[in-house]
């Protein structure tokens, strides 16, 4: 199922990503979103290494229930490059967010102290 | 690549759908949103039956480069069940959007008059 995290106050579009039905039952469980990564065939929890949490306020089915839409309150920023949105830029490669922190302190520091 | 449509005012995220290159290319060059449908395999302008186009004001592109964002100009519903986003209710079925159009009223009309 895709999945899209918007913040739930701006209306930003944070990420997309898909999900199975255990990632939503965790999501539901928790409050934080969780996902399904097709390429490592597993859940993850979005923050869990970076600790940039979604935290839940709402969740959107669509028409044909193969899409969910989370308005989700973004710890830090949700991309991995450090900007706030993974919808950084346009095109023609024009800078269109904020970074938000600096990646390669962030996953550097987690990864030597063994933080998932 | 896959394809989210907002709503360049408001931010309310209308639907999502796919995007080939050549889909991506009639959007940029006519200024309205073209998607590929990977069930019937062909290129299909958001619109074309019902009217509902979408007017594309800004295009993002995601951190891995498999997603873009449209902020569009939505005419009309986004969804063919007549509500303006297809993200219109939660999961327990509850309605958050809002219905701005007849789907059977329009469709049926059009189809009547042959009109795609």
């Amino acid at each position: 199922m895709h999945a899209i995290a918007q913040d739930y106050k701006t209306g930003e579009v944070l990420m997309r990503a898909h999900m199975n039905k255990e990632a939503l039952r965790l999501t539901l469980q928790t409050g934080k979103a969780h996902y399904w990564s097709r390429s490592r065939r597993k859940i993850w929890r979005k923050g869990e290494t970076s600790g940039n949490e979604q935290i839940v306020k709402d969740i959107l089915i669509d028409c044909d229930g193969d899409a969910i839409l989370l308005k989700v309150e973004q710890k830090g920023g949700a991309c991995h490059t450090g900007y706030r949105s993974c919808f950084y830029r346009r095109l023609n490669g024009e800078i269109v967010s904020e970074k938000v922190f600096d990646p390669a302190e962030k996953y550097g520091k987690q990864r030597k102290e063994g933080v998932k």
